[in-house]
């Protein structure tokens, strides 16, 4: 395998990526960064833009090398970054090390890990056979529709399948290592809407409160108990999030109130279970209901993918990671639907405020679990 | 008493005031034209202007007449109209007689009524001691802030007090005399607010949503009965106006929402009656409220005023007038303060609207009805 002492290391490879402005969604100079550092180390480049302003366009880079039969191993992740703010003690796109920690907007979330993951394949033995691939979108930050599951539909024209997949997003809590995902709670939003008819307040008998029938409808809401949790998750929750009416009149009886509610949540559900759920609440009080599915839950029980990463990063670190399902939603979901998918990935205590850092130790340490993880995983039979 | 065949003509003296553009709050001309038409008829007019934009400036004017030791009756209106609103088939302010109707803003509410009154003192007998007031502001349509209340000041420093009191309010539904006000419900608004604390939804451990304590302070607010009525009114009533939470933002819990509610109540309960029994009801939950009294209910008994009322309906139009106490506040709520006051005026089915009018018809019996009020007034001893 060919290999430049500039692409083994990591500290280098991050800087290049973090020198880049790529807010999201991202384009252009960025993936030119990474095209660089994959075309040496023997791997096919495809990069494409999707997607038209204000969401896009978003670019998308997948990447592929075989070596001979074996397991396809793919690592996703993005190469957009949020917004930095104003108030960082160094510019946010020139990256700076001071200390023991690399500045930059997107240092832990997640230019780090990509720049470890490549800084990996440096390490790799160069007998091991199978297919090593990346899928890295400019458009995980956003609302996501051109980045992920346009990779996906790309990689099946291409008949690329991964048997097993790691995403690089900042999973470590307080140390590097303490915490792997193996599955996330999915996410739906209602809007739940009651038509009465507008009137005077002086006159009830003439109008038709909708308030009172929503209030209801919440009461029965807030009384659902979605389940009591999992062996790997929470307990479901449900939040009201917003109730509008919009009725300025003070002496007006309104004629439409609507309350948003928020649900994240486990395996026992789905989005598509969750609306029937919610409907059958609001049905009987006239209530009717409009959602949107940010995500489903996904969960890659415990085993082969679990194991290699458990045990590459006690190897590393000494750290026994623990096995979590917490936190918002990422493109874990997506790919999920290809095969076994775990996160892991650098301290998230800096991600997405002022002074993003990583610890440079950590990009090292990250190098050397995810050249573990690769190698254990392309000697999977 | 001097007498004009002018100010006889109650049309005459309707189309004088309908002439002039009055929309609330009212100054000037059309003040002048009352003034004109009280002068001649022996009443001394007090007339003087209160408040800044945007409420006013609001003309306000006071007439007294008083021959020899006898009752003090007064009569109180408006001159103010609301906004005429575009679509009239004919100019709103050139008073337009078609058919049987006089066409007109304020014909019913309540220059009609004015005139009339004007035109019954014609009518009277000169040799009735006792007092007859008028007290007729710019800014009953308005937030009636330096209206009737001025007036009251006014007359309290002139000594004037009346021992009954008629407003000329359109109280009419069907035809002339049907019904009589001789009280209205008090109209009270409270906003209860809940505060909690702002979080993300995935997070709702470090957040505390203030939306489900509002829902059960909702509820429980649904849940109260004011009371089952009286015989004089119909049951106090709670409506939810409105709720505002104001988060835009689908996963963030927030940090506090608000419900506004209008009570209409009856004379069992007062404003800071009703602010304590909702404020017992929000404590539990966290719930604060502030309000705003728009006016305190009122009833004058059934008695010798609402008969006398009674009989002049009956004597002129053989229709036996309903004592009501329906519908929305008007300035009867302060005068009550001061007397017995009833309402009673022209059909209300045209007020506020386009192509408001009267009957003529309506106007020459309403001249007729109030000037046997007022002899019967001033023959009480
Ligand atoms: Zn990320
Ligand atoms: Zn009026």
């Amino acid at each position: 395998m060919s290999m430049t002492s500039t692409n083994d290391d990591v500290v280098a490879l991050a800087q290049r990526l973090l020198a880049c402005p790529s807010i999201t969604p991202a384009t252009g100079a960025v993936f030119d960064e990474l095209e660089s550092m994959l075309v040496p180390l023997g791997f096919t480049v495809d990069r494409f833009t999707a997607g038209k302003a204000p969401d896009g366009p978003v670019e998308n880079l997948l990447a592929w090398r075989t070596t001979g039969a074996g397991p396809h191993f793919a690592f996703a992740g993005h190469l957009d970054v949020v917004p930095p703010g104003a108030g960082w003690n160094s510019d946010p796109f020139s990256p700076d090390i001071r200390g023991d920690l690399l500045y930059g907007r997107g240092a832990v979330d997640m230019k780090g890990a990509i720049a470890a993951f490549v800084a990996a394949l440096a390490d790799l033995p160069d007998d091991l056979p199978g297919t090593i691939s990346l899928i890295i979108t400019g458009d995980e930050e956003g609302p996501a529709t051109y980045g992920t599951l346009a990779l996906m539909e790309r990689m099946a024209t291409r008949a690329l399948r991964p048997d097993l997949c790691l995403v690089g997003e900042p999973t470590s809590s307080h140390r590097l290592g303490d915490v792997m995902k193996i599955g996330r709670r999915g996410s739906v939003n209602m809007w739940i809407s009651v038509a009465g008819s507008q009137g005077h307040v002086a006159y009830p008998h003439l109008a038709d409160n909708p308030i009172p029938a929503l209030v209801r409808i919440l009461t029965a809401v807030e009384a659902e108990i979605l389940d009591e949790g999992t062996e790997w998750f929470q307990p479901s929750n449900i939040e009201i999030t917003d109730i509008e009416v919009g009725n300025p009149a003070h002496n007006v009886i309104p004629g439409k109130a609507t309350a948003r509610i928020s649900i994240r949540f486990n395996d026992r559900h789905s989005g598509a279970s969750l609306i029937d759920r919610i409907t059958a609440l609001a049905a009987p009080e006239g209530g009717t209901v409009e959602a949107r599915i940010s995500g489903e839950s996904f969960l890659t029980a415990p085993g082969i993918l679990s194991d290699i990463v458990g045990a590459s990063i006690r190897d590393v670190t000494g750290v026994e990671a623990e096995l979590s399902t917490t936190g918002g939603t990422s493109d874990a979901r997506f790919l999920s639907r290809l095969c076994p998918v775990v996160e892991f990935g650098l301290n998230n205590a800096t991600m997405h405020k002022l002074d993003e850092a990583v610890a440079v130790q950590d990009l090292r340490d990250l190098q050397r679990i995810y050249a573990q993880i690769v190698d254990r995983a392309l000697r999977l039979s």
